[in-house]
């Protein structure tokens, strides 16, 4: 291990992942904050500018079916399963700049490690930039990284204007593995004083639409006791969702029609429920179901209740995983092991292949939020410890 | 009282009117729904529409300063103080066709009556249709009628982008009084059978605009613990309005950043109390306030608290809502008199004159809604009754 490169000679690679960061940042849909959703503008110009640094690395590069975009570096074993690193590039909605875009622009930085010191690895490495884990267009999530892993259903594609996006899925066997580096979005990198750390497993996920009906009508004229409105119902719920004892969010909450003086006749909110066990989940989501049916009996509502996505907790895998601890162990840094609250392409990317995850510490744990921050120095570490495991898993495949 | 007009002889004015309704109908700022909000295109297009109606019933039409439409009929004795009728022109969204229109359309048929009938009065009429009375532009109510009563404030003229609205103020003294028919948009005079009735009073009203600001974060990762959800606060303040003991309604929440995966860091909401007590509304308003004080400290989250608008109740003025029920009587028709739960343009004309109101009876009670509807011999009714008002004023008044 003594070619190895260490976290200080990627000081380079890291200031400019920071600065590539800086510039994808200013890419957005909206002029007043960062936001960057499946197949919008913005998504195209972030595809050509990454791609651009993909070409600059010599990969070949082109985006698929999904609007995903792949560059390919080809190994000196052409035929054989390629690694699949990466992490989306689109946002949520007054993003900050580095979750998913830290996690492309690191594995870019890896591989121009590794050319830069002369590396050439045994099997053919892609790297993806994903079009679609926010969700934010079509309130699902992995649009991008379910149709290259082959795991979209007629109703994901029934509910999206884009066609053929199901074209974009990969074959089994394509990828002896995924890779993915992340900001943590959470606290405990921060608090044990720890750059990076292995994630052990994601949390399953359950996403809702509901949506309350009730009867519009004059604030001013309509006594309390006649009426059915669908906001308070939807303030009910959202305080069941609050306490349902798993981490649950109301997201998005939209009133109609929408005036001052006018009684909600509809109230249509979002449920985002997560735990890393399933079936405390599915409890939750029972239970919730079961309250909002007895608010909407009480205040004499239509109740519409629909599931828009599911997606089971993921165990990363053990030898993968392994091996990006021992990476970190040898730059004498503790592989902290510790499970992801949030969801990632690599839950997506799960049932196609082995996947394995790099955490980054942020500042405050803050994500989803233009406060986003990450350290310099600790990117310079996730570069230089992705490239010792693909060295590493090179030396082992030769 | 031998040539007073029986309602079965408005038949073909009744229905003109109804035809009018439902042209007006169709003149909205959206294709969707029926909405005219203050200084539309729409509401421009209206003005044009009734102008027009108005110059054929031999008035003289302008828009004043505030977006309002005047029409003026000079009386036998041209300087002496003018009557004014009328209603509002502007909707809520996905309004209804009879809430404002009808007063406005009600008091020209029953001017083309007179006309009709050549009767000449010793008074001048104006017939208004006010620019604003539903708020829904700038969530402030009345900007028209206020505007030519002359009370509109420096926090009104500063929140909107027309300028020198209060130019449309009329001097006190230039009318006796202000009567105006409308929909009772409640369920009273439907109960008892009843076409038209006589308002007593308008319930004061408070509207407030209260923000809630937190912090915006991933779903999946901020512990359930450490979250500063802004929707939750909302939530529970929502339920807390529900149960003020006043007439209450939160209209209007707004989420931000509003994506289905991230706790929401803003939620703005619009609270709107009525209540026929002045002192009693305050009090709901005052606890309100505690209880949204109590909320923002236990969660950590910032509180604006906002008044947008303070109106006092109005009580009808009781000569002319004497008068009212005398003509209701000579049809041999109880003269119910009955509150107003809504607000209406004659608590701002207050300001500048005695009013009184005229109800006309609607289909449950129904407003603020498509399916609003009323019958059109009780429209017959309201325009003969109104012209009945109108004669006996100037058998009076020479």
């Amino acid at each position: 291990m003594s070619k190895q490169p260490s976290p200080h000679k990627e000081a380079a690679l890291a200031a400019e992942v920071m600065r590539r960061c800086d510039e994808l940042g200013r890419v957005s849909d909206d002029s007043g904050c960062l936001m960057r959703t499946f197949h919008s503008p913005a998504m195209t110009c972030a595809n050509t500018l990454v791609g651009g640094w993909m070409r600059a690395a010599g990969m070949s590069v082109r985006e698929d079916a999904a609007f995903n975009l792949l560059g390919r570096l080809e190994g000196s074993r052409p035929k054989a399963p390629a690694l699949l690193l990466g992490s989306h590039l689109d946002t949520v909605i007054d993003a900050g700049r580095y979750d998913g875009p830290l996690g492309v622009l690191v594995a870019l930085a890896a591989l121009q490690s590794l050319r830069r010191d002369g590396v050439v690895l045994p099997f053919p490495v892609e790297v993806a930039g994903f079009s679609d884990e926010e969700g934010v267009r079509y309130q699902t999530t992995y649009l991008g990284s379910r149709a290259l892993a082959g795991t979209l259903k007629k109703s994901d594609l029934n509910r999206i204007e884009e066609k053929g996006i199901e074209k974009a899925r990969r074959k089994r066997g394509e990828f002896f593995g995924y890779v993915e580096a992340h900001i943590e979005q959470g606290p405990v990198l921060e608090a044990e004083g720890l750059p990076v750390g292995v994630v052990t497993g994601i949390a399953g996920q359950s996403r809702l639409r509901v949506a309350f009906t009730g009867q519009a009508g004059h604030a001013g004229t309509t006594p309390m006791a006649l009426r059915r409105d669908a906001l308070c119902a939807a303030a009910e719920l959202t305080l069941a969702v609050e306490s349902c004892g798993v981490t649950a969010t109301v997201g998005q909450l939209d009133v109609e029609p929408g005036a001052s003086n006018v009684i909600p006749g509809l109230a249509v909110m979002t449920l985002d429920l997560r735990d890393a066990s399933d079936s405390k989940r599915a409890a939750a989501v029972a239970k919730l179901k079961r309250q909002a049916q007895a608010i909407a009996q009480r205040r004499r509502l239509q109740l519409e209740w629909r599931r828009v996505q599911e997606s089971p907790s993921v165990r990363c895998d053990a030898a993968l995983s392994a091996s990006l601890g021992r990476s970190i162990a040898a730059f004498g840094l503790p592989a902290r092991k510790l499970p992801s609250g949030a969801g990632h392409d690599a839950a997506a990317l799960s049932a196609l292949c082995p996947v394995a995850m790099l955490f980054v510490r942020c500042r405050g744990g803050l994500s989803h939020h233009p406060d986003e921050s990450v350290r310099k120095a600790d990117v310079g570490i996730a570069i230089a410890v992705l490239a010792d495991f693909l060295r590493r898993l090179g030396e082992r495949h030769v």
